[in-house]
């Protein structure tokens, strides 16, 4: 495989396009009905010149899913220099690369959990590195779900180093976290960055580890989806579910790096915030029933936990 | 008047207390059946000393109003290094004293616009200035109410000083944008800050333009209310009016100071997140059919207006 920095791009673009048609078709096979509309785009760079592209797909409306947006972006130009700061890097303007999948998921159903994954691929400067994750963000607390999404992960990542599923599983944990409600976004799963930026990396290994978690997630996720999509659910069930959605919108608008990133980049707002829920509650103070799943499920989030 | 700085702050705190009571008891005469419940809180400081308290009252369900929430604060203790360059001070742990009245309304009707305003007394090591503003969101555009709005703002404006009002209002316009949509929150109103940081200021005089500004501030908003309300909407005015508090929540949460500023400041989340609406939608890549009314409220936030 060659990794030479401008193939590296390519050959990334080119997985990632592939892991996004893969996870879109098995996502309609498993709604019946719904199907995803592509919308290709083109970003202007923020002078003026080619940035490149994506393509946003977006099923909404399903049978499952209310609304999935699975996107594939492959843009360049010049990196503000404020971003580059945050990246680690020196504070002048700089040009990146960078391409990736991200989808967020979120179906009727309140017994089924939300997911998000990203896998991504970035050059800054003279520095390359890979990043990435998914999450499970239930409403409903069914551990076996949370059990099943955390061991296929930590299945794909032990059989490239037993070190990642505790580390990335941490870096979740506490990248996924609210401080204004002191709660985590769910359940987690893994979160991981900047692999491949400071160290001597083996991009060949890596980009293989990235390809396995990109086909692995159907695996990861679809089977909790089909075992909750026919059990009835409540109007309360589904109150909670919007209510939660709101703390859904809080970490993605107040703190989610892609988001502020895309927005600051001249990405396409749409396709940024694509990730925000369908029909959302604001209730002032919002209280669950004591010995009730919704509180259950709140208290489970205020401290994260070992799934396996 | 006293104007020593331990004098002002308890003399604008009371002030503050009386805009709110006078506004909620407005409110309520208007609503017909919505009543204000009362929080009151207190506050920890960072390092978990007394750090002050507040007020929040809650008006939900009411007849015409569907989540309205009327703020008091009064709080005090360190301000953490970030905000206090962010507010223009050197960059290290200093001293704050922040009260102020912190209002959004949501009405059921979509007709009948959105308004929020907010008006504060801050004193920062030796530095205290006042700060405010109102501001108008419709869904749909009735130019008479934007007009009404503005007169009632220009009115106190001028009393104290020809120019507030265009000083003002651009900097409400320039304030309440979301760069992202490239749109303006609503069709603006007045924001001002810092008056008496930076230059010699009469404080009682400018004590006595935010006392008439939030005892105006009923009479800016309700007469708009009054002539809306018993206007029958349809389903899909309601969808639109879903779809645009979701940008109103990109607002808040992506670049209100004053959102960021009481997270970071170990502010009550509850209190703070109120201004939040209650039922929002997000719908990928909405578009209002050429030629409607929901079209005419873009375009028309795509740039400001002079409304007088």
């Amino acid at each position: 495989m060659d990794t030479t920095p401008s193939q590296l791009s390519e050959t990334s673009a080119q997985l990632f396009k592939n892991i996004q048609e893969h996870i879109c078709t098995k996502l309609e096979q498993l709604d019946g009905t719904g199907t995803f509309q592509s919308d290709v785009w083109e970003r202007p760079d923020i002078h003026g010149a080619d940035g490149g592209g994506g393509d946003t797909r977006i099923l909404s409306g399903g049978t499952v899913f209310e609304k999935a947006g699975v996107n594939f972006s492959k843009v360049h130009g010049a990196m503000p220099a404020e971003f580059c700061a945050k990246l680690g890097h020196e504070k002048k303007d700089t040009d990146f690369f960078a391409t990736g999948v991200s989808l967020v998921i979120h179906p009727h159903s309140p017994l089924i959990p939300t997911t998000h994954a990203n896998w991504r691929f970035i050059q800054l400067g003279d520095k390359q590195w890979f990043g990435g994750g998914s999450d499970l963000t239930p409403y409903y607390l069914y551990e076996e779900d949370a059990r099943h999404f955390h061991s296929v992960l930590k299945q794909t990542c032990d059989t490239y180093n037993a070190d990642f599923y505790p580390r990335f599983k941490k870096w979740c944990d506490e990248y996924f976290y609210l401080p204004h409600r002191k709660e985590t976004r769910g359940v987690g799963g893994i979160f991981f960055d900047y692999i491949g930026r400071d160290e001597d990396t083996d991009y060949e290994q890596t980009f293989q580890f990235v390809h396995d978690l990109g086909f692995a997630f159907t695996d990861q996720y679809l089977p909790i989806v089909s075992r909750r999509k026919d059990e009835p659910y409540t109007i309360e069930q589904k109150n909670f579910q919007r209510i939660r959605r709101g703390r859904y919108v809080e970490f993605n608008l107040l703190y989610d790096r892609g988001t502020h990133f895309g927005l600051h980049t001249g990405g396409r707002t749409e396709s940024i915030l694509m990730s925000l829920p369908p029909e959302v509650t604001w209730q002032y103070c919002y209280e669950p029933a004591a010995g009730s799943p919704e509180e259950l499920l709140i208290t489970t989030l205020q401290k994260p936990r070992e799934w396996l």
